[in-house]
């Protein structure tokens, strides 16, 4: 293959748009330097209407999974009841960050590629009034099902007096987002997905009711507490050195997504999306997830009969340099997964089904060369049609 | 001035050399793949000697803050005796992190602009011989003290059974550091300093005997618990998806400085150290601490007669594009201070000293323009033909 060439197409890290990559090789700033006030202050407002609040948005530097634990530790302390929406391998570590701290976590079991069980989320707040949070997943990557958050806030709240907390990171930037219209009362994001940005930044808003919480507990991270971020937010700064190139970097994005405008970004993954999943019934490969379920971000496909994924995985990435996810956990070696989310447009779909289908044939699976990607062209023509109208 | 031009000299962050943006600007990879598998193994096992240890050295996505927090947290419980030496603004945040935890935390305070005093520490173990560990800073960013701190983990273990903690995160990569042959049981750096990369990664290393610690203990973080970045160490990976763009630019850095030498770097940073210190010498401007406290990386000076520190560091950073830092809470309008550390030369020094000479004169300060870079300038080609006998 062309030397080098790549098609990062897993559900996170996703590509950097070279607008990016140029914001974020300008000269070093110090972060206690007035430019680099000025920069925050810009992209802290910016990520706001991202997040659907009027909220301070605070910047972490860490992975998501640091800013679901700054989540749990910044409301609860020890031996708290906690509900947990565990619909696959996301929803188990934000459990599991539950569990590490003692407190008394109460998990709802969802079967993986599947969203949770209304009556059940019910039944089970009816069963444990004192859950202080409900901690839920929105898009779950390891399976690729959103799950309807602001429906499950909804339940949450006239359920119980549990606060609401929520792991966005592989979908906020690419799906609507209201957190404080939908009560939301913490949304965590990761900058490495929908968000176009390498690893290394997390981004985390707490609604007036979380913060009432927040500042009655002393959170047991110091790194994490969210106190410390509230103070420095107004100066514009951080309380310890955040990712300052990243963070030049999020400028550069916020731009992108003004220009394109939210609403065509969410429609834009939505239609990724159709075209994937048309692709993949026109090849005759079963999706894991039903259409209701299905995430805009990332699509998992279930092995046909005589696939061996992790093998075809391999062979796409050394034959033709595209990058897939494998499944996780339990669904290891039953599903690959496609991501179509962040600097991805529905021609990169095109590209990365048309790779999807040589590697199949290459791989001894009997499909049709080209009827995936017909059939996600069908979706794209019809929809640009219809945008245009 | 030149159009953004810009000097930074701020003890850190500090400037990133182009080949190291060059390298963070490849396509991002997953962090599950076999490529960044390869990538991270090799940064890994040649962080080794910068830490002068065969123990494995951890990457974490955080800043320095973060892994000393990591450093605590994975060898205490809440209750246990530490000893914390505090000799400036870095030195009170290890010690505040230890009572955010709820440890008992036995201050050393030391007069900033000067290291411990190695009797007190002494009797402070022995009043102390339930202490857990004692955490020193080696290079304390705020005054400009580098610590003996050979010296100063073989007092701790001499005369207690503690073990020794010490911050690195402003001296790493530019100072000789024997983790092993010292007896430093936890080593910490950040990405941001002496490693000339962007803020966002951290740097963590544990001796057997503080593994034998870590792994009795329940650390009270999820994301910062070392035994998780131990189980994925090994497959080149980290349990959280780390910040891949630094990790690419680590490559180059460590290239770099294998290519000068580790002894050739810390030599540059000691000529630097002493250029600069003669330069304030001749220039008659006061410096806060003695030679034999002096760190190679920063040199704080002290405000002479008349010097308004604050308004000297906009005008030169307005004028002529340089940054410097000022002094930090108790020191805060009494110093400025120059980083000379990471991507900085003698070269470099002599533009730093002649901005500030020139900053001086404009703030109405009576010096003698060019009596500071021929100060310099002597110290460095006296090194130069020293070097090369």
């Amino acid at each position: 293959m062309l030397h080098n060439q790549s098609f990062l197409r897993t559900p996170g890290p996703t590509p950097i748009p070279q607008q990016v990559t140029h914001a974020m090789n300008q000269p070093m700033i110090g972060h206690r330097s007035q430019s680099f006030a000025q920069l925050f202050k810009g992209t802290s407002e910016r990520l706001k209407p991202i997040f659907g609040t009027e909220q301070p948005v605070y910047t972490l530097t860490s992975s998501g999974t640091g800013a679901l634990e700054a989540a749990v530790l910044n409301v609860t302390k020890p031996g708290d009841e906690i509900i947990s929406v565990v619909a696959g391998a996301f929803g188990d570590r934000f459990a599991s960050i539950c569990e590490h701290h003692q407190l008394v976590t109460h998990r709802i079991e969802v079967p993986w590629g599947e969203s949770v069980d209304q009556q059940e989320l019910i039944s089970t707040l009816h069963a444990h009034p004192n859950a202080k949070a409900v901690v839920m997943t929105y898009n779950e990557t390891s399976t690729g099902v959103m799950q309807p958050i602001q429906e499950l806030t909804k339940i949450v709240h006239d359920h119980s007096y549990a606060l609401a907390l929520v792991d966005g990171v592989s979908c906020i930037g690419a799906v609507p987002a209201q957190m404080d219209e939908w009560g939301i009362d913490i949304l965590v994001t990761g900058s490495q997905k929908a968000m176009m940005l390498p690893p290394g930044l997390a981004f985390i808003s707490a609604s007036e009711r979380a913060w009432d919480v927040i500042e009655q507990v002393d959170s047991s991270s110091f790194y994490f507490d969210l106190k410390a971020y509230h103070k420095q937010y107004e100066n514009g700064m951080t309380p310890y050195t955040p990712a300052v190139s990243l963070i030049q970097g999020l400028k550069e994005v916020c731009t992108m997504l003004e220009e394109e405008t939210l609403e065509k970004v969410y429609k834009r993954h939505v239609v990724m999306k159709d075209m994937t999943r048309a692709a993949f019934r026109a090849l005759g490969l079963p999706l894991l997830t039903s259409d209701q379920d299905a995430s805009p971000t990332v699509t998992a496909v279930k092995a046909t009969e005589g696939l061996k994924v992790d093998e075809f995985r391999n062979h796409v990435r050394d034959r033709y340099g595209l990058s897939l996810a494998g499944g996780q956990k339990k669904l290891k070696g039953e599903i690959f997964r496609v991501g179509h989310m962040g600097y991805c447009s529905p021609i990169d779909v095109l590209t990365t089904l048309s790779i999807i289908e040589m590697g199949l044939v290459d791989c001894g699976i009997s499909i049709e060369l080209g009827a995936g990607v017909k059939a996600a062209q069908e979706v794209y023509i019809n929809d640009v049609s219809n945008s245009s109208k």
